[in-house]
């Protein structure tokens, strides 16, 4: 395959935002083409990930739209959809484009637009993600669904909620130095133990939030990284994975076996190992999470990211920095745009660009988006520079 | 780029179906899968096309419950949407994955289920295809959007509606040869002038039907088809292009711009000019766009589809057969399938196994999918035999 790079990248503040879905998506897609000084006319498709705009704000067929508003006179615009895991999925298929031939310069977008619905409303598109027919419709949401894996991790390695503590706390510390996050708001084990419960043992401090936002990458051949503005970025290695969307189809909750599965294809197509990455973006949309992440990445092993968290190994000066975005917890989570943001926050790191929340010296970085509970799971694998 | 091969294809009837979503869309892989002699275990990756499962259904992510349901385990499975382009853009984006030469075989699935909604709600949800906040919120549903094509083409070239009524007897004839159809009834112009008026001046017999349905086909790398049960059909070129959604953004109506653009892209990779087209799977959303879609793709000049549809030149054994199968008219349109489903018709003519339909001596076949008033266009072009 064609080598690929990024030499674009983008992000619109997340949050309760004013904007429309459309003003979102053009808007980062805009700061991205910025970013890599490139011009519309230079984009060849243009791939969005976006999780329910049917649902949300009553339009479909959001990629042409987004394409038309962008001035993108008649790209081919497509939209891929993976729940959580849309911003991911679209960006691999972004890159089997490139990496075919077929085209030299795409445009990636991840947008969502989730604050127009009531909170009840989200609540229930979002729980679409899962299985309907078996499990979402007699009531299991997500909040249910993560409470669930938590009280299992619990139980089978001994802890409490210390470690989900310890995870809140970070990623709220590390969104204090991102301009883009949706909370900028340190938070203690007090503030922890006063909010409400949500879905026993996950309070409001577990959960990420219901956000507005968009992200964009702007993809070249890796040999054409040169001609544009900033220091290109490749993609050393990508994965991705599928389960069952419903719980009771797995073996056991303590682990995504799709995403095991994506990260060894990531790593494997990257030719490096857990201990080669020094940063990464992962899928915390509920603290537990980013405990089973660090272990299904390999970062550590299965029992011991409880342990991790509390001793502050994920820190952003720990032994592997983790989320020091602030994660979808700090960061916000607009679901669509959520895999691609983590993208850009590490060709942000990997530039040397991240002001205030820049880990040292990174120049591997990992991303790990998840759909639903793990049904979708991408793992993409980033380095700096252009491999030359 | 790698060359690119059929092996397998299949659909189930569309209708007003019993079966769920998911047990469609499996059902389709399954038979995909047995036509092309392949077990899931050879399935490298899936590619589902499917316009608006969430609203239809209460089921997003959708492509890795159709992959968990087919046995598929941990397969990347990403969901396609573009309206009820949706098919066609899942089969060019697996394509460009087999192109890349990441995945050698792959699975396509186009499903949707249509008629778990009521009328109101489907005419709803299927607007959300077009602009929302600019058109459809205001009233202009699809019938209405196709109706103002209709009449500026008449207008413009000094038709009436004969012209359509000639499309809709054709398709409903070329339907009754086809197992798969939704509908096997033959009309006469008596029927449509005593049909109800939908959108002044289209008929009831001019709309497509809601409908249920699922298509599938198994892509292989072209190098390895011939380990395949069924002679190949080779992918000769695809194109596609977008445009605005808003009907008001459009220079013209009696012409798709983003379907000459994807047209000539498909035509140019492909090698092959309209005049090599042997027979056409067109997308008959309305009547109105088959003819359009006729000029579009090259094979009548401006002006002339009309003329060229009266006088028998798109009939199965004329100039072009244009939708042997009874196209979305008569054989259906379950948005999503449509595009995998005209494909399927393809192979079926291509192999000499489309029966009594069956377009005598066909070698090189083209599709033509639109989403929503062509804001995305899809045209692909195939052939007999694995070109060695």
């Amino acid at each position: 395959m064609r080598a690929v790079a990024i030499v674009g990248a983008a992000e619109t503040k997340f949050g309760k935002l004013e904007q429309s879905y459309r003003e979102l998506a053009a808007a980062a897609g805009r700061a991205a083409l910025a970013d890599a000084g490139a011009r519309p006319e230079d984009i060849q498709a243009l791939f969005l990930g976006s999780y329910s705009p049917g649902t949300f704000i009553h339009q479909e067929h959001v990629a042409p739209l987004v394409a038309a508003e962008l001035g993108l006179p008649h790209v081919p615009a497509t939209r891929v959809e993976n729940a959580c895991a849309s911003g991911g999925s679209a960006f691999i298929t972004a890159c089997l484009a490139v990496a075919a031939g077929l085209y030299d310069v795409v445009l990636v977008i991840g947008a969502e637009k989730m604050t127009a619905t009531s909170t009840e409303e989200t609540t229930q598109i979002l729980a679409e993600a899962a299985d309907w027919e078996r499990e979402s419709a007699i009531g299991l949401t997500f909040p249910g669904v993560f409470a669930l894996m938590a009280h299992a991790y619990f139980y089978r390695y001994g802890y409490t909620r210390d470690i989900l503590d310890a995870v809140a706390i970070k990623n709220h510390q590390n969104a204090l130095a991102n301009p883009y996050a949706q909370f900028h708001k340190a938070i203690t084990r007090d503030d922890i133990a006063r909010s409400p419960l949500v879905a026993d043992p996950l309070t409001l401090y577990d959960c990420s939030p219901i956000s507005d936002g968009a992200a964009a990458l702007v993809l070249v051949a890796a040999d054409a990284a040169h001609h544009f503005a900033k220091p290109p970025v490749r993609v050393l290695g990508f994965g991705q994975a599928s389960d069952s969307l419903a719980l009771f189809e797995r073996a056991e909750l303590t682990t995504l076996p799709a995403a095991r599965e994506a990260a060894n294809r990531a790593y494997r197509m990257a030719g490096v190992s857990p201990q080669d990455i020094d940063v990464a973006e992962v899928h915390d949309c509920f603290t537990i999470a980013e405990i089973i992440a660090t272990e299904d990445l390999g970062f550590f092993a299965p029992g011991e990211g409880g342990a991790a968290a509390l001793a502050g190994a994920t820190s952003r000066d720990g032994q592997i920095p983790i989320n020091p975005s602030g994660g979808l917890k700090a960061k916000g989570h607009p679901v669509g745009a959520t895999g691609v943001g983590q993208l850009a926050e590490l060709v942000f790191q990997l530039r040397g660009d991240a002001g205030d929340r820049q880990v040292e010296g990174a120049e591997v970085g990992l991303a790990h988006n998840i759909g639903g509970s793990g049904a979708t799971c991408v793992v993409t694998i980033l380095a700096k520079g252009d491999g030359r």
